[in-house]
């Protein structure tokens, strides 16, 4: 069989930090995400010939562009010259909380490593991923690279060596996400934290932590309900979300399990017991959203569990 | 049928923070435990008669002995005016870090309640076990009182409101607890810890925390093993007991897949696949204290899945 010379693959955005977990959890959503169509070339240059959905924020010199970085990292680690065309079409907001870059660069590497014949097993992607999130952004969050490209709930044990584990999670576990237009830069969120923290605060967080792993794991959502709080990280990112409280308040009273900030934000997302009331949380949080003015997009899937797909020559971007 | 007018009871010892979960996750172990005879009298009072094993170091005061306050707690709760005779044989070495003043705070709480007719089940009677460790000690870690009186692996997700889970163990994962015969007193224990903690040390311990709960849920032993460090506590703790380094040295090499304190220490304990490598764990460990020039007392056991028991009427203590 030839090797395809082009490719498109889709990655999905992700949900990060999952309350308790921050820099440790993630998992993946159905949608949005970001589609990426590679082609190699015999220019013997990764080369970004094209993005789109960006509104021209995003740069288009490799080295600072996370899909860029992460294809050339992966080839110069196997060695091998090879030109590679990139057209990257944005489908989720900047700045979102979701993931955005994470997407980009895993979705870049898989793609990359289909072209070429898959001599690496996808979790083995994860580093290059992280090399292109960290080109692009200064730092790279494990939780969102590692769910996009692993697909579901994955926890990030240990970043030196880098240890990430998947989590089973209940079969009927939907997620509700709601992303108001109000940009949150992930560096100001991340300027926001404190770099020492009471302890007392950091046993209440690793309590949940274990609490929300052990919930997951036993399909117990009353258990996953109660862990989901966050002492630390989310009283002060909170303060940059408009009308987070109400939208809580709104999620809560719709059914939802439990509520968080997605990433850094501005995005939101909540756990339901089932569809119907993930699709009610979904109304109430818009609802909210609404009534602060703002416009929005909002999201309901389970927790994907494929990470990135090839796309059908018939469904790719032109 | 008639309520019996005594009791003899037997409530395991504990091991408590399981490395990276200082104050939220402890399990029991078959042995050692203490012992409690408890009688109804008429003399309206709770009265600790006798305390045996303690080398005259515990306080036969009621208000000041944790089985008392237990005991005391519990009858003042319900109501019941009813006076109680105590015997508590101590069958662990105090301030050893397994849990002693828990385990006689729940073996009286345990056998009180037997001999009342169980109006309340074992899951309430932690507040009671509790209440008497604060007596005693100014402070309770649910992580060993849970642990002694529901037995098997818990997670104190929360302290306010109590919220303890159980956590299921894998079948062939088996405890080495050495506890060589020097005294670190908990308080002294405790004032090491440092109020505020870095961020970076805190996101490491939670992803730990995740790691090792997912571990034993999955009986994934290599994750297990990985995530029993811990970047908070230990180093600190870990300076006040002799030869910390080379019993922990030795443990890994005898085949452990992890290794810690025990509670706030002196006693250190591992996690082995099997009981044979947790035996030669033991004898590797045995053999380093013994080179300090400690005496000792070693224990394997699986992980005690039944909390405490009531001893039959031929092996009771007199």
């Amino acid at each position: 069989m030839d090797k395809p010379n082009a490719i498109t693959v889709f990655a999905p955005a992700t949900v990060a930090n999952v309350t308790c977990g921050f820099d440790v959890m993630g998992f993946a959503i159905d949608a949005p995400g970001d589609t990426l169509e590679l082609k190699l070339t015999d220019s013997k240059e990764v080369r970004i010939v094209e993005i789109t959905g960006d509104e021209g924020r995003l740069p288009l010199e490799t080295e600072r562009n996370t899909a860029g970085v992460a294809v050339q990292m992966y080839l110069e680690h196997l060695g091998i010259r090879q030109g590679v065309d990139i057209r990257l079409h944005k489908q989720m907001p900047l700045g979102s909380g979701l993931g955005s870059s994470a997407a980009s660069a895993v979705g870049g590497v898989y793609a990359i490593n289909k072209l070429m014949g898959e001599p690496l097993k996808v979790e083995e992607l994860l580093p290059f991923a992280l090399e292109g999130e960290r080109a692009a952004c200064g730092f790279a969050h494990a939780d969102n690279a590692a769910a996009s490209l692993m697909g579901g709930f994955i926890l990030v044990r240990s970043y030196a060596p880098l240890d990430v584990v998947r989590i089973p999670v209940p079969e009927n576990l939907y997620i509700t996400v709601i992303h108001p237009d109000v940009e949150v830069p992930t560096k100001q969120a991340r300027r926001l934290l404190k770099e020492q923290v009471p302890l007392r605060d950091a046993v209440t967080q690793w309590g949940n932590v274990g609490g929300l792993i052990a919930g997951l794991m036993s399909n117990d959502y009353g258990l996953i309900g109660r862990s989901m709080q966050d002492v630390i990280v989310e009283p002060l990112r909170s303060t940059l979300i408009p009308g987070f409280e109400q939208v809580r308040t709104a999620a809560m009273a719709a059914g939802a399990l439990g509520f968080g900030i997605s990433g850094s934000g501005p995005s939101q997302f909540t756990f339901s017991e089932g569809k119907a009331t993930a699709d009610q949380v979904a109304a109430a949080m818009e609802k909210e959203i609404q009534a602060l003015g703002f416009t929005y997009q909002v999201y309901v899937s389970k927790v994907n569990a494929q990470g990135p797909v090839i796309l059908p020559e018939e469904v790719r971007l032109t």
